[in-house]
C-alpha cells in the first residue's frame, strides 16, 4: 500500500465536488466550495483545504446551511453596491455569481463593493482577492466571525478573528495578497498547542477572568487578544461596523449567540470593496502596474518577503505535478463519499 | 506675568490664521490649515497643534508648498471618484474643496472615493474623518509619507509611517474614530526618547546596518519597524499601492528622494473612501446607527475604550473654557506674527 495519493488538479475537485453532491449540496453550492477547498489544497493551505470537508458536511447535517440555495443577485444599477443574498447557502457560490456584476461596476465607476448576505462562510478569502486581481483590480475583502477575541482593554469575548484580505494585481506575477486574522493568532493555532501540551508565547490569549494566560485550555475558555495591540483591535472594531453593521448583517457576537458553537462554519456577511488602478491613476503620469513592480523589487531587494509566497511556489508545484494526499486523508474522502452515497441511495 | 493665556476657540483660530496671511499664504490655504491646526489644540492634540504652525511656514519658506495655490475640482462625473488637483498646495484646503462633491457622490451610489493629488501634507487624518462623520458618512482615510519605515524582515527604511484612520457617525456622541501610524511608534515618540536619553523599547527599530536597536540616536540613523509584525507591514503596503500608486502619486521613498529631508511636509497624495450606512443597510432589517451603538456599549461596558475619547473629552473642555497656551507659545505665535507682518511690510 502506498502512504501516498497524487491526483491533478481537476481530479481532486472533481473527487470533492463528488462528495459534496452525494450529501444533497446542489451543482452550484457544491461546486463552488469544491473550487475553494481544492484551491486551498493545491496552494498547500492545509488549514483550508480537504480537512474542510468533514466541516462543511457536518454544518448542513447541522440544518445551519441551506446546500440547495439559489444565492440571488441585487445589482442596484445606478449604484456603486451590488449586493447577493446567499439565500441562507455558502458565501462562495453567491460571490462567484457576484463578481461579473461587481468586476463591471467597478470598471464603470472606478470603485465598487459586492455585498454578500445572509451566507455561510468558512473559506479563506484570498480566493475572493484573487479573483478580482484576476479581472486587474485591486480587492479588499473582510468579514466578521464568532466572539472570541478581546478589544484591547477588555477582558471578554467580543469580535470575531475578522480577516482582512487585500490584493493588487500583476501582469507577469501571482498578485500581491495578504489575507490575516485581525486576532495575533488563529483559533487553530491555539488549539495546535493545547494538543502539543505547549504554553502559548505571551501576549495571545486571556483566561476567563480576563487575565492574561499562556495556557491554552485558559485560552480556549477566555478570549484571544487582537494582533498589534490597540491598532489591531480598532481595525477588528472596524470590521465588525463595516462588513456586519453596515451591510445589515450579523455581527461576531450575533453569530455566536444564532450557533450557540464555534465548532460549525459561521452565518453572516462579507463585504468586498473593488478599485480599477486604471481609473484612479487616469490622468496621472505613470502606470500603476509598473510603479508597484518597483514597489515589489525595493521590498524583496533588502530580503523582505510579499506576503504568499509560500502559496504560489506550492500551487506552481501543485500544477506541474499535481496534489500529494496523505493515506489518512484519501481514506477521510473515501468515507465521506461512501456516507454520502448512503444517505442518498 | 501670567503663565498661561485662554482663547477661545475662534480667537485661536483667527490668530493662527492672521499668521499665516501676513507669511503671504492665501485665503483658502491659511485658512484651512488653521482650522485644522485650531482643531489639534482644541482636542489637546500637541503633536497637531500650534507648535505646527512654525513647521508650516518653513516648509513653504523652503518653496516645497505653493502658498497661493487654488486646488481644482475634477468631479468626475458618471464615476465613484471625486479628485482634486491640490496645485502644490496644501492637503486641507483642497480636501474641504472636494468634501461636498464625496459626500453628495457617496450617498448618490452609496460609496465614493476623494482622491487628493499633488499636496503637501502635515495633518492628521482625523479632522477628514470627522468632516465625514458629521454627515452621516463612514470614512476610511489613508496616505503614504517619508521612507522610514523597513518592511518586515527587511533592514532598509522604504515603507512611510502611513496613517491609517477611519471613522462611523454616532447620533448622540462624538463619532467612532481611530488615526493611527502603521509604524509601531510615530518618528516623534523616537526623537523624544533621543532628547530623553532613554533607550527605545524592543522591536521598534533597526539601525543603519539593519540589526535590532534599543538606541534611539541609531535608530533615527537607521529605520523604524511596522506595528504588528508583518500584518502591520502588509497593510503599510497596501496604501503604497493604494494611496500613492493608484492615485498616481508619489510613493514614501519617492517623496523622500523629491524633498532630500524629513524635516519638511511631505508632498504626496491622500485617498478618502465614504460610505453611506443608510445605503449599505437598505433592504435589510436594524438600523445600523443603532446596531453600532450595541457594539460600542459591549466595549465600554467591558472596560475597553472607544479610540479618540481622550481627545473629545479636551474638546468638551475646550469649547466650554476656552483654550490654553502656555507663556511660552503665546511668545512663538507673537513672534511668527512679527515675522510675517515684517515680511509683507
Amino acid at each position: 500500500m502506498r502512504d501516498t495519493t497524487t491526483l491533478t488538479i481537476p481530479a481532486l475537485l472533481a473527487r470533492v465536488e463528488a462528495i459534496f453532491r452525494t450529501a444533497g449540496m446542489s451543482t452550484i453550492q457544491a461546486g463552488a466550495l469544491a473550487r475553494v477547498i481544492t484551491a486551498g489544497e493545491r496552494d498547500n493551505c492545509k488549514s483550508h483545504g480537504v480537512y474542510r470537508v468533514e466541516g462543511v458536511l457536518r454544518t448542513v447535517k447541522a440544518g445551519k446551511v441551506n446546500p440547495l440555495a439559489e444565492p440571488v443577485l441585487l445589482p442596484g444599477e445606478g449604484t456603486a453596491i451590488v449586493r447577493v443574498d446567499a439565500q441562507g447557502g455558502f458565501a462562495n457560490p453567491a460571490f462567484e455569481l457576484g463578481v461579473p456584476a461587481l468586476a463591471a461596476r467597478a470598471k464603470a465607476l472606478g470603485l465598487a463593493a459586492l455585498v454578500i448576505n445572509d451566507c455561510t462562510h468558512f473559506s479563506a478569502l484570498w480566493p475572493e482577492v484573487e479573483a478580482l486581481t484576476d479581472q486587474g483590480l485591486a480587492a479588499m475583502v473582510m468579514c466578521p466571525s464568532y466572539a472570541t477575541v478581546a478589544p484591547t482593554g477588555g477582558t471578554q469575548p467580543l469580535l470575531g478573528t475578522n480577516p482582512f484580505a487585500f490584493g493588487w494585481p500583476r501582469r507577469d506575477a501571482p498578485p500581491y495578497v495578504f489575507d490575516f486574522a485581525t486576532s495575533v493568532a488563529a483559533r487553530g493555532e491555539i488549539e495546535l498547542h493545547r494538543r502539543a501540551g505547549k504554553p502559548l508565547p505571551e501576549g495571545w490569549a486571556l483566561d476567563a477572568a480576563g487575565q492574561p494566560t499562556t495556557d491554552p485550555e485558559a485560552a480556549l475558555a477566555g478570549a484571544m487578544l487582537p494582533f498589534g495591540g490597540h491598532k489591531g483591535s480598532a481595525i477588528g472594531t472596524m470590521i465588525e461596523l463595516l462588513a456586519a453593521i453596515m451591510i445589515g448583517d450579523k455581527t461576531s457576537p450575533e453569530v455566536l449567540d444564532y450557533l450557540g458553537s464555534t465548532s460549525l462554519a459561521p452565518f453572516h456577511g462579507e463585504l468586498i470593496l473593488a478599485f480599477d488602478p486604471a481609473r484612479f491613476a487616469e490622468g496621472r503620469a505613470g502606470n500603476p502596474l509598473d510603479r508597484a513592480e518597483t514597489l515589489f523589487e525595493a521590498i524583496v531587494g533588502q530580503g523582505a518577503r510579499l506576503p504568499s509566497q509560500r502559496r504560489f511556489a506550492a500551487r506552481a508545484m501543485a500544477q506541474a505535478q499535481g496534489i500529494t494526499l496523505s493515506a489518512a486523508e484519501v481514506a477521510q474522502l473515501d468515507h465521506l463519499l461512501a456516507q454520502g452515497l448512503g444517505a442518498v441511495t
